[in-house]
């Protein structure tokens, strides 16, 4: 497998933290000495007597024995059977949650201070209204009448055009590209390599020349919103296209015009949702699904990795379309009859039809049941 | 559904204009007072008595009574079932390609203008010739020996590789990039995060390792293209890779090395044409369908979305290819069959057989006809 | 098909080499005079005799005799099926990776000689570490702590983040971006739009929120790895996310975090590796094949385009999956058939049974015998 070459250069020193002030902070019951210091999580199997691990299956259970973590966020149902380790064990409602937490505060620790300003390379519109402790980094341009509100930082390299709002402590990191009238809310990520606002892809035909539908919507992006690297948010053809609240998307996710999808969905890399299509809220879309324009899909679908959704889904529930791997050799036979799908069911068809006369005939019971053909 | 929070950051005052102005212009036979102005478009449910809408699909037909658009663009045949509106529509030809046009002339008046000119912070190479009507944003940079002509536009933060050229009044939105020797038509748009003219992707086997073919061909533009956001267009190996007249590309696209797409071509996003292939005139290809490399299609041929073109299509129609949806259970055992689909179909040669046999024992009439097995 | 419109612009004039001078690089034999000058290479079709080509394929054969070329690469078998054009032929073992190297040849004759040193209006972060024979373009932007070694060469409006390396000669193209501590080795190249050490995408559930896992691993790339225009690799959420000595990523990738990746493997544009999967060395992933998160993948894998690899692959071979492309109606047929698949295979099963009934009524053999059902 691949060649583990060097480490990955050392970020700044990590701060410690002891035991009790985390269990003070996230609660649950910690075993042993609450005075160890620790700087951090580690995988349960390289885990130092200065880090965290957690136990999120079963199959991790066996590990925490020979881990060496200080300490390992269990389940109470996991605590009872790894009593041996109760000294180390930290036993809260959900470890992976609590990791994330707690995780969430090292990160606090560790994170540059945030000198506020604006890098002297910076370009900024006229009438742009920047708070006093927002950060803008080295060549970013700012277009007229932006509004940036406090604790903003935007990375080195990024565009925001004219008239687009940021919300309050929304992060764009460097070179991503926001188009003029955009809304991100508040507390937003955004990748690099993002870009939030471009046109839709509307055109009306001419004989055989297509000709550009201008795209006049915006943006409108909730809060609590993370936009993966390389993402794409188009404009809207003349309403919006709108994003809400504690959506999650993935890298090189391509949302299209007037799309709008409900608070709290997720979406893996490489999905692409049609124009003016309609997601639910709580979605769960797996990475390169895609969703047709103009469906609506309802709250609480999952959509399986890799599925063309082709229609709109009125139901929860998870919805599954991929074509399963083989062996190449497997796979060329299968392919070659899944060609003529419908001539070996009309050979099935005759063969029933046949049958049953032959049993006619001979006075033979029972007559095969036919499946009812029903329209896909 | 999704939140909508807030309203989109106002644009600037949009300029209003007389419908009479707009009938002369445009053509068409529109009822009521041609002195009321309007100020663009807006949907048939929002529209309000300063707007214009359209109707392009019967469904829509309903909904005029009850809107509040100023006119409603619509076909004669759409007019004569909406006589009780007569007063408010706007009889032509192709309502959606009028409402393009319209927007575009709306679009033309509520346009930034065009302060000509370099930004200071932009950094030109040497012997490049930029014509005084252009305009190039902030940190744009520009290579040795580029071109570019008259109004052309050029975002801020875009890098121009040495000796590329871009015709008159092409379009390139805030940080895309164009390497070396690149050539772009008249008239084109080009969008943030696209990439122009990168290394095809060419390596020959030297034992275990790849050694790197050099992709010295360029990357040769037409007039009226427009290019998506974090769409790739890569340079040719030895030849170019060539882009007709008129062809619209959207988000996430790839276009291999060496490809060749003929005028007036469109294509969706996450569409990827793999090296060298040649695609014809008039094309549609659907969202994430992919062209496999060096196959041939013809003109006027449309590739349905998420279909996999493996071989050369020498007939204009619809080709399509993608496995259907269905609630996770159901896709489950749809794949376990066809997984084994030639074990299926073997049986079924077995049962025809046997039921041949059975029938000749018999005397039993009609045989089963086979469906001749054709080689996929 | 396309339109070709003008000439691509020239670059620098072509420097000429005399034959024998590359044939005493390169090794092989060559027919005709040795002291005859060429400038690099140009498909059989059009090259002129300044120009050489190759043959490697047995289709291209029969071209040879009409090509214009000065030398046509060989091998010693196809030379014997050419003895009428012995004059021109350069036999040897393996021309298209002679081909390569040769080209690789001319291209460092014509590269622009690299002027070391940093823009001026690039900014550098405090105790980077800037080797004096780097090249830096305008507005890059260089992190605190930052290493780059000798001779490496880094486009216009480059963010390299805090604490990251750059090994010897590693080339990064315009407007590509590294997070903060990630390591490239010597001799990579980047495309622009590339994005480097993203936050791997890890979300823990809160009642109906996503609550972010801090992605707190590296990226740790190893030495002659190219990396495609807009691909995204993310960085590790405990551990790094490893990319091996000699991978080729094409364009628009996706890897997730904590993937592992083999030596020599290579991968086709829009391919997508999900979170903690591990590639073996010297794979071969076809275009837009995806790998679920997770699984395990052996050496010297062929995942062919298209492909969901949906489970791990423990031995070498080529693994297929796509559905196969049909006129539409053909496909609406048999994608009917497909949603209904075990409802087709029950009917068989329940012909196989009447059939042996009947079968055995009538005393007739042979029973057919029943492709045993295996699970999926």
């Amino acid at each position: 497998m691949a060649s583990h070459r060097t480490v990955t250069p050392a970020g700044p020193p990590a701060p410690t933290c002891a035991l009790q002030e985390l269990v003070d902070r996230f609660g649950g019951s910690c075993g042993g000495d609450l005075q160890r210091v620790v700087c951090g999580f580690a995988p349960l199997e390289t885990a130092t007597d200065l880090q965290l691990a957690f136990v999120t299956a079963a199959r991790y259970r066996s590990v925490v024995a020979a881990s060496g973590a200080s300490a390992v966020l269990v389940t109470a149902k996991d605590a009872e059977l790894l009593t041996s380790q109760a000294e180390r064990l930290w036993v809260c409602k959900d470890p992976y949650l609590q990791f994330a937490r707690i995780a969430q505060y090292f990160e606090s620790l560790v994170a540059t201070v945030a000198r506020p300003g604006i890098d002297p390379t910076a370009v900024i519109g006229v009438d742009a209204r920047i708070d006093g402790t927002a950060t803008l980094g080295a060549h970013v341009v700012i277009g007229a009448q932006v509004l940036i509100a406090a604790g903003v930082r935007i990375g080195a390299g990024c565009q925001i055009g004219e008239g687009s709002h940021l919300g309050r402590d929304t992060v764009i990191h460097p070179r991503a590209t926001i188009y003029p009238r955009c809304t991100l809310g508040e507390r937003c990520i955004v990748h690099s390599g993002a870009v939030i606002g471009a046109d839709g892809f509307g055109f009306a035909k001419d004989g055989a020349h297509w000709v550009k539908i201008p795209q006049v919507g915006g943006v409108l992006i909730g809060d609590d919103v993370e936009i993966g690297a390389n993402t794409t948010i188009d404009r809207g053809a003349l309403d919006d296209t709108v994003i809400g609240n504690g959506v999650k998307l993935d890298n090189q996710i391509q949302i299209g015009h007037n799309v709008r999808v409900g608070d709290d969905t997720i979406m893996a890399a490489f999905v692409g949702i049609a124009g003016s299509a309609m997601i639910g809220q709580r979605c769960m879309i797996g990475g390169a699904a895609r969703i047709m324009g103009h469906v609506t899909i309802a709250d609480d679908v999952v959509v399986s990795t890799q599925t063309f959704v082709s229609r709109s889904i009125s139901k929860p529930g998870q919805y599954t379309g991929y074509y399963p791997m083989a062996e190449h050799a497997a796979f060329e036979k299968s392919a070659a009859v899944l060609r003529r799908l419908d001539g070996l069911r009309e050979r099935v068809r005759r063969l029933e039809t046949s049958t049953r006369n032959v049993a006619t005939d001979i006075d033979s019971s029972p007559v095969p049941t036919n499946e009812p053909e029903r329209p896909a």
